[in-house]
């Protein structure tokens, strides 16, 4: 027989089966163990179909009855567009429920669990959380910050080259490399490029590999309106497009709005970038993947609005000193400024490494003070 | 009882016990057995000093008659510092000699095993060659081409700079990544900067770490002699210091000679790498540890002159569009120019990333495109 973390090992494995495509909902897994045998699995696939548990328990059926039901996040306890997944399980009469996290949703919060306990049912938390927490990263931060969780993505050579001295920067990476890209993109709800990009690059940002899906939100910093009429994001209509200018008048707009594209005015003529992220909020924008250019990484790094930061490094060294780097700008101009990072994964794609890391919060430093300063004095 | 790759591995992790003090000598490692037990071992460690296999035969002393030996370099035939090893092996009355690979020297290049051969011992080449040849990479590019084998150090951010754009470089990486660079200085014959590097940081360019040591050389590229006399790597004494110039006066070069400096005149005012190289082999230098600046970097990429790149990654981001990169100068146009990579090692060192990797050959891609041709024909 298995312990704890391998049945939830197991639901958030099932999990990602639904990761990138349950927006505005959290992924979600979950097994039901009867006897040291799975009797039901789970997961959550699209916002407003049935949740993990209902499905898990569908399955187990009548072996639901005194079993152990682990689960990747809290259930929920309210009447949203499905009825509360407590409720089922109290009805189905489980023994035992293990969760690995808390539904930091206000409407959950905790009463979930709460429900379960006061039905009677043995309830564990926290089994696999940072893994758990980890999954739904996005979803959690958004919850808390109500602004998009935000994913910085360069593709430089290994000297940190974006482009030759003379532009030319298709392709630095591998093909391979540029799949995974495009994977990313559909994990997130928006892709955000400045209005450089479009001029330069004239890109579709749109996922493709793969079988046909819904394509992201896209969304162009544009504070004067340069972005042409013909350019690929206002005229393909193969996703959304959003443009978001530091103010224009209703006619210049209006080309833009008969093609079918939104077009915002911020209330400062300089656009900041925070006023940016609370829009997107606003609308409901969970996860913007944010593919540059530089002044636009270096916009968003200023203004601490980076949750995840992804690297591709190609194997070449371009050279040149006027050759462009993925995070251009003012930058830092003190190295104790500089973001610092946790490298959470390095992989190779191809021939090219992929480096996945998260800016260290200043909260944690303050936290981890705080928790030495503590340890000190209990050692007096 | 173990197989040839297993003892031949010790031989090799042996061997390594010398890298980096044996120069102008490669590293070799030998392991004696007997009955299917280890009877004896050794290495070589300092130019001048008895060969691997001497140490090996002495500790096995009368079970050598009858053994296998393993080396990881073709036993010479002639005599040096001191007397052929083949001569030895044949005396011990050893039944078999396996080799890992032959000794490029023209002094010996397969001698030494015709000799063992000639003498009724069984030899076997090639057992574990590749790592053997890793092992001594930089004796056989220097035994092969006549000039110093090149290997190429940057330490930057993720997004590639070297600094921030107010020039603030102490320190990116971690200690212990410096740390990993003075053990690598240690390994090369010399290291090499530009003049500057030395105007902008004054290093010192001594090995600094663990017990003392003999300092490797210190070569400045400095085609107008602008380094000044009272910089570290003139007044300190601490290793030899020569100096590379475009030409210059003896008068100019007068003042530095007094200090205990060579000055070096090339023929053409504007230093042409290949024309230091030759110098450098023809001096002797069999290694060279190229430490910047990115323009330096540059003119050793673009002369083709690079072996082996080394590449320190700390996770932070400094961004600015002026902030120096690795590579800087001219750098390649196209992206077809570029210099590609064959990545080699991917470590981490405390917090950052360590990348070994080196350029491709040109004659591989040759050679595959020839071997890919002749393939394509004999499946006709």
């Amino acid at each position: 027989m298995h312990n704890d973390e391998h049945y939830m090992r197991l639901a958030l494995d099932v999990a990602k089966a639904g990761v990138g495509q349950t927006s505005p909902n959290p992924a979600v897994g979950a097994v039901v163990v009867n006897g040291g045998t799975v009797v039901g699995l789970g997961a959550h696939l699209k916002a407003g179909e049935p949740h993990a548990e209902v499905y898990a328990i569908r399955m187990a059926g009548e072996k639901a009855r005194g079993a152990t039901v682990y689960v990747t996040l809290e259930p929920c306890s309210h009447y949203g567009k499905t009825p509360p997944c407590a409720d089922l399980l109290i009805q189905a009469g489980v023994r035992r429920v293990v969760v690995a996290t808390t539904d930091p949703n206000p409407l959950v919060a905790g009463k979930g669990i709460a429900k379960l306990r006061q039905a009677g049912i043995d309830v564990d938390v926290g089994v696999l959380k940072d893994e758990a927490d980890e999954l739904n990263r996005m979803f959690f931060h958004y919850i808390a910050a109500k602004t998009p969780f935000v994913t910085l993505k360069f593709a430089c050579s290994l000297d940190g080259k974006i482009a030759t001295a003379t532009g030319e920067s298709k392709w630095i990476t591998s093909s391979a490399a540029r799949e995974d890209v495009h994977r990313l993109r559909a994990q997130h709800d928006a892709i955000l490029v400045g209005v450089n990009t479009v001029l330069t690059d004239n890109p579709k940002l749109t996922v493709r590999f793969g079988e046909k899906r819904k394509n992201p939100l896209r969304i162009i910093l544009d504070t004067k309106l340069r972005t042409p009429l013909d350019a690929h994001v206002v005229a393909d209509k193969e996703a959304e497009t959003w443009i978001i200018t530091g103010g224009v008048s209703r006619e210049q707009a209006a080309a833009y709005e008969r093609l079918g594209v939104r077009v915002f005015s911020m209330p400062t003529a300089q656009i900041d970038v925070r006023d940016v992220l609370r829009l997107l909020g606003e609308q409901g924008v969970m996860s913007l993947f944010v593919e540059g250019g530089s002044r636009v990484h270096d916009s968003f790094l200023r203004a601490g609005a980076v949750n995840e930061v992804i690297a591709y490094i190609a194997p070449k060294l371009i050279g040149g000193r006027g050759a462009p780097t993925p995070v251009g700008g003012l930058g830092f101009a003190r190295l104790a400024e500089a973001v610092e990072l946790d490298i959470r994964r390095i992989e190779t794609i191809g021939p090219d490494i992929k480096i996945v890391a998260a800016p260290k919060r200043k909260e944690e430093s303050l936290c981890s003070l705080a928790l030495l300063k503590r340890s000190a004095r209990s050692n007096k």
